[in-house]
């Protein structure tokens, strides 16, 4: 007697966990060396020096038992005025900290957000390729999940496909860029044609589509614009989290948005602080909130990330592979030689070398990789994708 | 077009914050020190010094980016480990690290235990007086909520009520010991009777009948047992926090333990990860598991506590209120003099006492006070609670 789905969300094998512990088991038997794991979003930039010094000094010089006391439901004042003020700062973006509810990181966010737009019948849609976890998190507001067929090569977003399966259902679309898997990050003039056609058909159904902007990825871009998506259409809703931007994957930590200018931003924000409390999500961990109070105008130092990017994707396409343009996140998106990514992957496991198939992210014909490894790795694998090539 | 529920959850007045906010506004015009607040069940004790210096010795000597990276979805092996190790000392559990998932505090792990059990048209029962959240997260997992009205004087479990609440739908009974916001802590009798009957209704309806164990206040005690509820009926699942033990409120952090012999053990462990998938939680604060992993073992010193509860208890019947008694947790529960908890809180107001009426709770002839207060602000109250007993 227990529940069917969760039941089956807890055993069905995600097969990034999977192919993890696949190398681990090589790595034993044939040599750490010898295997070339790509397979984990893990950052490997280390937190910048002034997070670590903020964490320090916030336990030594404030009170314990202020520091660790719960904080208001949707975050303390201190922590949502400092994004505030970075989103201002950047893209003039007129927030206020009443704009914000500090989240446990994006995933959370997301549940949450889903349960404040869930209708009877209702459906949310995003663009292939996209992260697997939104379906479970999707399904358990009680929204349906559709997928948006993926645009290959350029992965941006198809606007007729995309056109064709807007219904008066469609509560919202799901967006992620820089986007996972692919590394592409959707242009201006991509967000421009969305907001248009969202628009047009808002107004046909007679009530706003919204959308929500899930950006882990947002500092993670190399040399190309990443548009602000509430500048461009008002009724978006941002799920951001400081697992990347920071370096701090583990520690949980992030906001939601809600623009006062979405349509129906007031009633938006409350029902987005009854999705928390309906997953259980209030109050997120007071000192991570007091480090982002401090930290949240910080961003990375890419350099590291940018080379193996360069690397990696110039001797790809020398070899051959047709890859989608990474400009942002750290995930390189290849077309696997044959078009079958799932025997693609078992052919490179016998060489030592993980990358995860694109099934799951909606794109049985692509693999990805995550470059947040050393470039020694990356160096040392490039005789392996050359010969696999062929 | 957003959802209802989630809107109203997240605009409903909490009682508790809006006193809070009265109280506040109360003291800027006649001053902090006239000003009485029994509302807010925020430990007034600090950390202990051993926590404190595993934040800083982990932040100092572990290197960063191992520290601030993912820990598995259910949780780093050496946070469940102390766990285990730490039940085991205690209570001769049998646990390992296998039968513990980390989570961020009661409330996700709750939302994440009724994902788990809710199956279509189940019940989960709990007993006044009881949390209120229990409602919204019990409902978001689609289960109905149903509340065993209370037993006063003495709060234990009314076990002919509950049975005749039991039904082939029932999926759970919810406890809470020792209690919020009664401070009573369930007995080894009352346990062993509640034992047998879901044994027996169990057997009768061919499939468990699951105890949630929510225990935030299991440290809190004073002179009693609190029994380890897994010891005395194996299908329990205990949700458990270190906001009280560790005064941690603020960092959510916990754990849930589902012991090897409860009925199905291994696929309810699945479904409880898949609860947490489906709410977006996963991989609790990595920082905070560290601490954990050091710190598990710590009890909290209660001297403070205690002396406010004797303090408060002895004078309270003495005046004529009548009490639940308070063995555990940091809550009174107090009989409203005249039966109307919300009538007497108007009054109490007006004389600057904010104490929280019992409606919520299930119990609106009765009243909770917090006394994790100064004690001096309990002595300076005395004379107010002198008066409006009359």
């Amino acid at each position: 007697m227990y529940n069917q789905t969760a039941y089956e969300l807890g055993t069905n094998g995600c097969i990034i966990r999977e192919l993890g512990q696949y190398g681990d088991a090589l790595a034993a038997r044939i040599g750490k060396e010898n295997v070339f794991n790509f397979c984990i979003g893990n950052p490997s930039l280390p937190t910048p020096k002034a997070v670590q010094e903020a964490f320090l000094d916030i336990l030594q010089h404030t009170d314990s038992l202020a520091l660790h006391s719960y904080t208001p439901a949707i975050g303390s004042l201190a922590c949502r005025q400092a994004i505030a003020d970075n989103l201002n700062q950047r893209f003039s973006a007129n927030a206020t900290a009443d704009d914000l509810i500090i989240g446990c990181g994006a995933a959370p966010e997301l549940a949450a957000v889903f349960h404040a737009l869930a209708f009877p019948g209702s459906e949310i849609l995003t663009v292939a390729p996209y992260f697997p976890e939104y379906k479970p998190l999707v399904e358990a507001s009680g929204a349906a999940f559709r997928v948006v067929p993926a645009a290959a090569p350029d992965f941006q977003i198809p606007m007729a496909a995309l056109e064709a399966m807007l219904t008066p259902n469609t509560a919202a679309v799901l967006l992620n860029s820089p986007n996972n898997p692919s590394g592409v990050v959707y242009t201006r003039k991509t967000l421009e044609a969305l907001s248009r056609l969202l628009t047009r058909k808002g107004e046909e159904f007679g009530h706003p589509i919204y959308i929500v902007s899930d950006e882990p990825y947002r500092e993670l871009a190399y040399g190309v614009e990443v548009p602000f998506v509430p500048g461009i259409y008002p009724n978006t809703i941002v799920c951001y989290s400081y697992s990347k931007s920071l370096s701090l994957p583990g520690e949980r930590i992030g906001y939601v948005y809600i623009p006062k200018n979405a349509a129906d931003a007031q009633a938006l924000y409350h029902a987005v602080e009854g999705g928390f409390r309906a997953t259980g999500h209030i109050c997120a961990p007071s000192l991570l909130q007091a480090v982002i109070a401090r930290c949240a105008h910080l961003t990375p130092d890419l350099t590291m990330y940018d080379k193996n990017r360069t690397t990696l994707y110039n001797a790809l396409t020398e070899f051959g592979y047709q890859v989608a343009k990474p400009d942002g996140a750290f995930y390189l998106f290849v077309k696997a030689p044959g078009g079958n990514a799932m025997a693609f992957v078992e052919k490179a496991k016998e060489q030592g070398l993980l990358v995860v198939p694109g099934d799951d992210f909606g794109c049985p014909e692509y693999f990805r990789m995550c470059y947040c490894v050393s470039h020694d790795q990356i160096l040392r694998s490039l005789p392996i994708f050359r010969r696999l090539a062929k």
